[in-house]
């Protein structure tokens, strides 16, 4: 074929091998400057003929020369690179680069690029520079100034939770544990980001300066190492948006082609304050290779190679991605939670070929695509649950276990309510169905005239947290299914419950009348058990195993008829009459 | 990681390419043998240390002996290799082979094979054996036997239409050049079998028997040469699941491990008859790697390798894939129809690395995933026609083009059916619903009273043509939406149509008060732009850019409303009434 351009790697890791896939589809062919002649994207991808991969360090000089000769464009999988050399190459003519050198080099030094962001309008966490040398007088300072707890960190060369380090509180001792557990490096400190979920966003942008974000995700972190990112964001209406509208805003400030991943943090009010960018792909953008239709990776190269930028949609309803990462030498727990993972349905392992393994190092991770939230929880605790360092506390909140009967679902894909206790028996066939079905519900009473704020916050909120339709029962002046579709997206199922006068009627028709505009779904007087029915028909339309449920479900009362046909024949209407339907 | 077994594989082609990424995820050490150093599969996976791949012919013993000497167990990527060696290989406990060689053996004669599956008792077309040498006389004898036309069929090495010649009539010139065409071969005819679709299932079996299938495919060909792939299949209800157990029947009749190609024929009277089998990854399975939970390849390497078999779901509603085929020695169509994949959401090129293009050589394909079958086949005919040989008269009936003003879409997401064309004026509304959020739609006639059996049929067949949502309007004894319900899985949505009587309340009533067992989801009377909004909020649940269009929808009935309040305020309310409400 037209020979495409030929890509050089600074660095030959993991994000690297998962470059090389995309490019092996696509006929892109790689070049990798690493140390060593297996590293793990250099397993993956022999170099375009005549060449071969180059084995040296990817921050030197005379090997990333070599490696713009034999190139015509270079990226980084790695931001801790040699910007300078980077910046003279792309100077002196002799290799694109992309990212911009400038970008990366903005990126190296979290200080900068935090006054650089905040400088444009990027809501950051409250931050200030440390002198060199900083003496527990000028950490006092920063204190005042920004309250307690903060974060010392430094300004370059922190991932992972290297080089960062909380202070708690302000007396000598802790003070002089920090400076010194930081060494003699640049530092600054940024004031404590009180967030109640921290949130992570890929954006791809092309040299045109186009940007295409993915659906946030949650990153849950562990001893400040990424651990599990679930996809997509879950939350109040909106928030999935917003996160992605500040993403493209911050990577749209930046110069050059390629993916980057923008981490944030979710605040109690519902604010989004900016943490960092890494200039290349990102661990909390692995998920995309199963979940989406274009990858981080692909996207990438994409993007640094004009090609058109791919779709960022989600292919799947739900997503995890697990990391694998070493417990220490041996490579045997390492085997385990692969092994573990090919028990799992919708489970891809991915190792990276580290011939290594040590503590807390990344040796591979598990993508998991699930129809639901709650299958994806379900298997996620499978996974989490085989880590060698499993713990319930800390899977708990992540991947709750299934709810005590007649207790509601954390994960629920359909939500029962009504309007007061006392129409709880006729709405509890509904419960029966879907516990006969496997569906995850939560039940509870919301009232459209005595808590009318709960039920509008109930609705605003149900298509956000995962939920796909609703059923509502209500009888009277039956408000509640139509004052809930008015504020939701979903398919809402009313019940008309019969009240004590007007024999339901009055319930039917004042859930079915609705204006043209909003639909509620009505179904017979007092009949919750085909709510639930019609519920698990439209799940069905998006889980298909559900409508083989249904269809034997349907097969199960034609058998129960045909049994009293049988019946009736034998013992004639009579006796069929006194003993079967007289009990 | 402990070391999992090394596998061996004869061919480095395609197949061999797409095996090494799931190896390198799950950490499998793969030898290729094959002649050539940048073979497609020797390009994307290193050989473990210290070995390297193997350059030489797959059918040589001395290579396939080296090969067995390097490996724990050895598989194929192609049938046609040398039996009688890996028989000798596994005999002499030289190392595993799976497939057993036996099954390869069997299915490298598709006169054997035929025989052998015929004997087992699954459904083949009739066929007959010629002698070696076959006269005139031998083929008359045969077409009086198995009727005109017939197929003749070298027993072996045929494959893409080669080796296969059809005789439609029997004059002596038809005969000879058939005959002249097959060469010397040894061969054997078959009797025509006019399907009505080329259906193929992949399906995986382990050491101990267990197979597991995929979701049955359309399998669809031109000049003898597989170009598009339709996942699910779509059709009566039931046909995939029958072409499902046929393929696990067949295959549970073979011996060894690891995944099998089965492809059938389709028959106007809905039965299956099994063409052949291959016993290795198949080009009717590509679309696994993007489309299902776990891809062909990965489950051939778990099944040969005694790890659990990988869930064969799919993981999207609906999947396409396209060959990308040479058209001549130039590289530039296959470069052309690749660029004009990158500009189609949802396709994934896979490019094969080979050196050479020729006509008709497999150079790639093209992974194409969609949320819906309308979606799917609106790309796939940017894709196709993009394609060397475009020819809108093949294209149109793989995917038809967007339909008419006011006539039905080929692949409809909803169905809007009514008792009556009296009802048409009360159902319109939906359609205009329908069209301004560009759902795809079919509408009909089928009368619960009138049609019965057409309206019996039209529910069955209503999910398995890819319909998720049904409206039916009816009025008086409204039968219609409570009996369509009855006979499919999918959510109905019955509008109650005023009849001249009774205000529609009898309708209402109808509708709405349907037994315990099956809900009819009910909207106001006349009401069709409910339930045609009631319907995309059901599509919404799998298709969430409909949530959004629906959010969107009540923002502008909401603006609509506010732009009067201001309208009342202005004009005051006697000029209101005079001039917005008497109009």
């Amino acid at each position: 074929m037209a020979p495409r351009k030929t890509v050089g790697i600074l660095g030959g890791g993991q994000l690297g091998r998962m470059l090389t896939h995309p490019a092996a589809l696509l006929g892109i062919p790689l070049l990798i400057l690493d140390s060593g002649s297996h590293t793990p994207a250099k397993q993956t991808l022999l170099p375009p003929q005549p060449h071969s991969h180059l084995d040296g360090p990817f921050t030197s000089e005379s090997h990333i020369r070599e490696l713009a000769s034999k190139c015509d464009i270079l990226t980084v999988e790695i931001e801790h690179v040699n910007a300078d050399v980077l910046e003279s190459v792309e100077k002196e003519g002799l290799c694109e680069v992309q990212p911009s050198p400038k970008t990366i080099r903005l990126i190296q030094d979290k200080f900068r690029q935090k006054c650089y962001l905040s400088d444009k309008g990027i809501p950051v966490a409250p931050f200030a520079e440390l002198p060199i040398g900083p003496s527990e007088k000028d950490v006092l300072e920063i204190t005042e100034k920004l309250g307690l707890p903060i974060m010392l960190k430094a300004k370059t060369l922190a991932y992972d939770g290297r080089g960062n380090s909380p202070l708690q509180s302000t007396d000598s001792e802790s003070i002089k544990k920090s400076l010194d557990f930081l060494g003699d490096r640049p530092l600054y400190a940024e004031g404590w980001a009180p967030f109640v979920k921290e949130v992570a966003v890929m954006v791809v942008r092309n040299k045109e300066g186009q940007v295409k974000s993915y659906d946030a995700v949650e990153t849950i972190h562990r001893e400040s190492i990424l651990r599990v990112c679930l996809a997509p964001l879950r939350g109040e209406r909106g928030v999935n948006a917003r996160a992605r509208e500040l993403a493209e805003k911050a990577v749209g400030h930046l110069e050059g082609a390629g993916i980057f991943g923008v981490e944030m943090f979710l605040m109690e009010d519902g604010s989004i304050l900016l943490n960092e960018i890494a200039p290349r792909p990102h661990n909390s953008g692995h998920h995309t290779i199963e979940a989406c239709l274009t990858s981080q990776f692909e996207n990438h190269l994409r993007a640094i190679l004009s090609l058109p930028l791919g779709s960022t949609e989600l292919r799947v309803p739900s997503a995890a991605m697990i990391n694998i990462l070493g417990s220490s030498s041996s490579m045997d727990p390492i085997t385990a939670m692969a092994d573990n993972a090919l028990t799992v349905p919708g489970a891809s392992v991915h190792l990276y070929g580290k011939a290594e393994s040590r503590k807390a190092r990344k040796m591979g991770h598990i993508t998991l695509t699930a129809e639901s939230d709650s299958e994806l929880t379900e298997r996620l605790r499978i996974l989490l649950s085989a880590q060698p360092d499993a713990d319930p506390k800390w899977i708990d909140p992540i991947a709750p276990p299934s709810p005590a009967p007649s207790h509601s679902h954390k994960k629920p894909l359909v939500g029962i309510i009504m309007g007061s206790d006392s129409d709880l028996p006729v709405m509890l066939p509904a419960t029966k169905i879907l516990d006969q079905f496997d569906i995850p519900y939560e039940l509870t009473i919301t009232s459209a005239h005595r808590t009318p704020e709960r039920m509008v916050k109930y609705a605003k909120e149900a298509a956000g947290r995962g939920l796909r339709t609703i059923i509502a029962g209500a009888g009277g002046a039956a408000h509640l299914p139509g004052m809930v579709a008015s504020e939701t997206s979903l398919p809402v199922i009313g019940v008309p419950v019969k009240a004590s006068v007007l024999d339901g009627v009055d319930s039917l028709y004042s859930i079915v009348q609705m204006p043209r505009g909003i639909p509620c779904a009505t179904v017979g007087i007092n009949n919750s058990t085909n709510a639930a029915l019609l519920a698990i028909r439209i799940l069905g339309t998006s889980i298909p195993s559900l409508q083989h449920a249904t269809d034997a479900y349907s097969k199960k009362l034609e058998e129960e008829v045909l049994g009293k046909v049988e019946k009736l024949e034998i013992d004639g209407w009579d006796k069929y009459v006194k003993e079967t339907l007289k009990k």
